[in-house]
């Protein structure tokens, strides 16, 4: 299908696969502009985003009667997580434009493809090994090295799928963890500290990206992201021309979390993401337009809006029990509070994030 | 009923009476906070509110079972308009609280009421006079003066049920035009330019008022406010204190929007709003918390957020055919668009209004 030129006009829904707290920042950003929201989950129904849509279609990935009436129902398709079933994008697709588009969900999905992909494009990455069994073991421990890191080729988030090697010797051990899952060892990267980009590409071609984020993980999940990042100017300047190039390849349309290593020898891609990122959620209260509605308007054929940070901002996630701390919180001067409408809290689970203003101007 | 001491925690309800652009912009901001919204109006169905809402009912204003059923599903109530029938506030207010009070709905309900409260706090406001009939005329006028302005005590907005007076002789034709309601005469103010005050009081007592904003309207409806005003510091300190004696007087929880003429001899109260208001909308893009969380933080019994100002902006609204303008807005660096989901883009209507950042810092 030919995607239109024209912007969507007001009023024109967005539909979002996925109904967690990315497809509620996408749906309220959608309202801010007039666009309407309606999101697809096997979940929906009193989802982070099902409460706040105009409208949500509870049913499974592979109902292609729902999928067809989700379609008829929407002008565009966007999404909030990658790892969508390839008959769904497949059905949905050729009813209506899915941005951002199917090459890059086929590079993201991935992890071996993406390694490839960027290492096609000249940037760099962890030295890395494909590992389809116990017998490509050796093999790969000689390309990628130890310590390392294994990791399922395909769904795997928040560090679910992954298994640390310290030395060569627990290779054998890790891999029976991944259950027989197609896997990547990616060797281990020594770098300073890891920073993201996020970057957004407009339907007409035109990229922006966000000032660098400074990232701060526990357990393999992101606690916050820190703006300004410590990066020198042309390390500044290298995080967002790798971005570019990676957009462009990929010819984007919508906002995309590229995660970088920080290295004495240069900037390392550790993953992107096809969608709105956790560690551009400090961009609501440190731009006027945040990566929410710049993905919006990107996917909506609009053009990008004005992301330029007016504040210093630090990002703290707010994970299982750190809602004991919402109290003090609510209290606390420059705090912005972006709670996510989950009703149960559970050990390990995002429930909302707090973006504190350190400095403005 | 007694008002409960603890905020309201995460997944409660904010009833919101009104589903227009403000009950919008309320409700979005609930979201962010994880508190959930419902709105009651007679045309909620598809309303700009309602569009985004978890909830909506769809009932008159004196549909006792709906209005039951409205209080049973939320945990307090607010409003985004002060005309409410009091049968309705007796029965909503018999069941949950309602913040701001009744009491700031009484005094705003009614211009005449409201030119007593004010005066009695000691503040300057136009002079004025209160017209039953035509009778009254010339005792009015003595007490007035002409030039002035005819309006009827209740139920104005945006320029409706007002008639100018040039001079006395107009006087007796201009009452006509408000056909018998009871009216107010307020004599003629010259003023060097207006500008508002959005403050905000908490359940515990705290104030915090927005920085004031600057004013100009075309036809009696507001088409721009800007931020800084021209304002010295002591015309500055003036307006929070005089606002912060409005909001205690009232023991007024929520956010209100104070309407002041700026004159040689000192601030003149135009009139007071007992809610959010079109001219603290400049605080989306220019302030950590705006005036609608400020609002949601109120009535929810949270503490008040944090509205220091940290850029210069210039808010414009987008009325009727405005709208043409939209491709040119949506491409301008530094504008952030607010649009209200509204069908159909009539003359005099409200649609959406833009926030252009002037300077950060």
């Amino acid at each position: 299908m030919s995607e239109p030129i024209a912007p969507l006009a007001p009023g024109s829904t967005i539909g979002i696969l996925g109904s967690g707290q990315l497809g509620r920042m996408l749906a309220l950003a959608a309202a801010r502009l007039g666009l309407r929201a309606h999101v697809y989950d096997p979940a929906a129904a009193n989802s982070p985003a099902g409460q706040i849509c105009d409208q949500a279609t509870t049913a499974p990935w592979e109902d292609t009667e729902a999928l067809s009436a989700f379609a008829a129902q929407v002008d565009v398709i966007t999404y909030e997580f990658e790892n969508i079933p390839t008959a769904t994008l497949d059905l949905l697709g050729a009813a209506r434009p899915i941005r951002p588009g199917r090459r890059a969900l086929e590079v993201s999905q991935d992890r071996l493809v993406e390694k490839r992909f960027l290492q096609d494009l000249g940037l760099a990455t962890a030295p890395f090994a494909a590992l389809d069994g116990p017998a490509d073991l050796e093999a790969a421990l000689a390309k990628a090295g130890a310590p390392g890191i294994l990791k399922t080729r395909r769904f795997g988030y928040d560090g679910k799928g992954q298994a640390r090697l310290a030395e060569a010797a627990e290779a054998a051990a890790a891999l029976e963890s991944l259950q027989g899952a197609p896997a990547i060892l990616e060797g281990f990267v020594d770098f300073a500290f890891e920073v993201s980009v996020i970057g957004a590409r407009g339907l007409d071609g035109a990229v922006a990206c966000f000032d660098p984020g400074e990232n701060i993980h526990r357990d393999g999940i992101l606690r916050s992201t820190r703006v300004p990042a410590r990066l020198s100017t042309a390390q500044r300047a290298d995080a967002v021309l790798l971005t570019g190039k990676i957009l462009n390849a990929l010819d984007y349309v919508g906002v995309m979390g590229v995660e970088l290593f920080v290295t004495p020898a240069g900037l390392v891609v550790n993953e992107i993401a096809p969608r709105v990122h956790n560690s551009g959620h400090w961009t609501q209260n440190g731009c006027t337009i945040c990566q929410f509605e710049q993905h919006i308007r990107a996917v909506a054929g609009w053009p990008l809006g004005d992301g330029s940070r007016h504040s210093d901002v630090e990002m703290e996630n707010l994970i299982g029990d750190d809602m004991d701390k919402l109290p003090a919180i609510q209290a606390e001067p420059g705090a912005a509070l972006h709670l996510y409408g989950k009703a149960e809290t559970r050990d390990g689970r995002k429930m909302g994030h707090v973006n504190r203003i350190i400095a403005s101007g």
